[in-house]
């Protein structure tokens, strides 16, 4: 027996245990066990003295598996979500998602940050890595509501309605690090917008930060061919080519996106052992294009999936993102054996904890790490049989299916209700939020009618 | 006051009915008032009397609407759903599909297909259209769940599982046709599998029976590129102009999937108002390309949607589905306006019942329409705030979000539970017909390995 000597403080039983470790071990009849904040040990469920826990969670027969990794979004535009879909880009930003945009506060990101974080745990995702304004209060938010998170102010040369301009924007990214140095869930991460809303200057800045505080890097790379081409015009070469130019790449530095990039760009990112994060739905929503994932998974570069923010996909639900993955390459490539459920189920757990600098702290259900452990309930008739794990999990299972959510030793989904903070109450404020910018938007309409232009642009 | 001489049987209160119909009309805060089978009107909250109804369904705010319809599925394959994913199609059909498939039973079929009920009922489905063996089986198990169904068994050249040869496959079809004729959910169809696996004496003696009995003919065609060019060989034309040349196109024939279709093909299925089943998760998951959708609509063809079969998807949720075929377009054009939000909903509701020649009796919430009405749970952190009903319908809800199905006048999900059967019961069977599914996957993986073939190759 295990644990005997020691009582954990938290017990996982009776379901089949996907561990998501190299070895790609699943445990039929299997349990873990948690102490404080951390796995202790992951086993056959014989092996464990269940009286012995201070608490138990049953899984009733189904599936207990890290929690989902969301390597990219802007949470906060839960905000905006759906108020404008199905238009082309520059219209939805200059007509509805800038102007409202330009009237955030701290306090409304913050409550955009709490709806997130409630959609996302009772979906099963653990861990969030996002870029937005008023990102301490993106960092407040997941740490109240009990979520990992890395989170990063973002940065472009123009100014800002947070900070004002980019000194300032700098100096706000290092209070961020300083105020959350050594706090258990957050990651602060430096985030300049990407190589066309950042000069070389900027980049270089945010590349010796990443270095000096050995924190993430994260930022958007040739999301769509307009924007690479952009890039070709002003710096003479590809974004990728740029950025390596420029001598900001490093193994820290987390691409989201990259959609247009060349076999030349994938063997640079792989040089330099960058990491990426694809996002499909949104990148099939905006039709920016499908990244060549197969071959950046090839080419031996770790990929990772996330959703893109609210307002581009529309939901955070990183099942449907993996089916989507799992999908879209299939058809790109027209061959079914490409991105397996297997190699997708990774891109969503280990890897996206890889990509975040967090892989010996999450991603997988294994004793040492953190315990961010999710338990689906596959008592249903759309789980019923089951002959696959990963096939249910990808192509059959949705968020709705995740019955508990254990976040760093902490049960805050339990029997699918969130019991870390008050939704309902999150959900009250937000409203009021939505009552101002569907207000805004009949100003926007009629400002947009007059030719006039809002925004960055 | 609507309604005041006549209490109605069922009134669907406190919501923003979507009616789906021909005008677009939306009721903010809305009701439905059912008598029967039927609805009988519909309209503002103000005009109806609630003391007046017999059953109360409060849509808590929600959305009220007409309920999504599969028009193309094999239900009863939720026995076989992850059993093998991810490879060459050969590989999955003959290894695996057909000699499990060569085993099954009028009592099998059935257990799957209520299974399969069950799950669309809980996900807002209330009518699909099915192409399987055993297809009494399926027409018994719908009218047991209280499903509105298009049942038809699969015909072809060589012997089936189920009647033998292919004159037994007409007398069992003819059969089905006398059997459920006066049911008041179920339609049968007349269904050859598709060009390639019928000649066209099967397929002409299919469209007489069509035509005589003015029921559907629902048809496999042009799914793949490898298939139109073994058409392309044998007939010297297209799937498409081989279908019209031997006359057996008509406004009753539903062709399924279209994918490796031509302009001239989209000409040609217009000329003859053939109606398609778009089934995108499939043609993703299965690598068999993208249909043409967009030109097919600009056309003026009737397009609906379709999860195709569990095994190929793997789920049969509509609200995936929906999702999927508004992003796949758009990347696949390269235009993010492309398949808007609105036009996917007609595709899974209105014009899914024209699809299926029941455009006078479901798809929409109209006065005189049956009563086939679902209502969205909208309280929910995924879907606060609520800008645009279609939109998070298609772009953020999912199945989970369902919380009521009305079918035919009779509420079959009731606060998110299924009340029209006993679900726990027949996921019992599955788990038994499951544990012989896999003794005989050893028992074919052995066969595979001698290099024997299993099925109808």
């Amino acid at each position: 027996m295990v644990d005997l000597q020691d009582r954990p403080d938290l017990l996982v039983v009776n379901g089949t245990v996907l561990t998501m470790d190299e070895h790609g071990t699943v445990i039929q009849n299997g349990a873990v066990a948690v102490s404080g904040d951390s796995i202790r040990s992951v086993g056959p469920a014989e092996k464990f003295n269940i009286k012995g826990a201070a608490r138990i969670i049953d899984a009733n027969g189904g599936i207990i598996m890290p929690g989902l990794i969301n390597t990219h979004t802007h949470a906060a535009m839960t905000c905006f979500r759906g108020l404008a879909d199905d238009m082309d880009l520059m219209t939805w930003l200059n007509e509805y998602i800038f102007p409202a945009e330009a009237r955030l506060s701290h306090e409304r990101v913050y409550t955009g940050a709490m709806l997130a974080c409630a959609e996302m745990m009772l979906s099963g995702t653990t861990c969030f890595a996002d870029m937005y304004l008023f990102e301490d209060a993106v960092a407040q938010a997941a740490a109240r509501a009990g979520m990992r998170a890395v989170a990063g102010e973002v940065l472009y040369d123009f100014d800002s309605p947070n900070y004002g301009s980019i000194d300032k924007g700098f100096d706000y990214t290092l209070e961020l690090i300083d105020r959350w140095r050594n706090d258990p869930l957050i990651t602060i991460a430096v985030e300049p917008h990407s190589p066309y809303l950042c000069a070389p200057d900027l980049l270089r800045r945010a590349a010796a930060i990443s270095e000096e505080h050995e924190i993430p890097m994260i930022v958007h790379v040739a999301e769509t061919a307009g924007e690479a081409e952009q890039i070709r015009k002003t710096h003479g070469k590809s974004p990728v080519a740029h950025l390596a130019d420029i001598g900001v790449l490093s193994p820290r530095f987390l691409a989201c996106h990259c959609v247009a990039v060349s076999q030349e760009d994938i063997d640079l990112l792989r040089a330099h052992d960058v990491k990426v994060s694809h996002n499909p739905e949104s990148n099939m929503k905006l039709a920016s294009g499908i990244a060549p994932v197969p071959a950046m998974q090839a080419a031996g570069l770790c990929v990772a999936l996330g959703t893109d923010g609210p307002t581009s996909n529309n939901n955070l639900d990183m099942f449907m993102e993996m089916d989507a993955a799992a999908k879209i390459h299939k058809v790109s490539q027209m061959d079914p054996t490409v991105m397996d459920a297997g190699t997708v189920l990774r891109m969503a757990t280990i890897d996206a904890a890889s990509a975040l600098g967090l892989g010996n702290v999450t991603g997988s259900v294994e004793p040492g790490k953190k315990a961010d452990i999710i338990v689906i309930d596959t008592h249903k008739p759309h789980l019923t049989p089951m002959y696959n794990i990963c096939s249910h999990l990808v192509y059959a299972a949705g968020g709705a299916d995740v019955q508990h959510v254990v976040i760093n030793g902490v049960p805050v989904v339990d029997d699918g209700r969130l019991v870390s903070f008050d939704a309902e109450a999150v959900m009250e404020q937000m409203e009021q939020i939505a009552a101002e910018i569907r207000g805004l938007h009949d100003w926007t309409a009629k400002r947009a009618n007059t030719g006039a232009k809002a925004g960055k642009e």
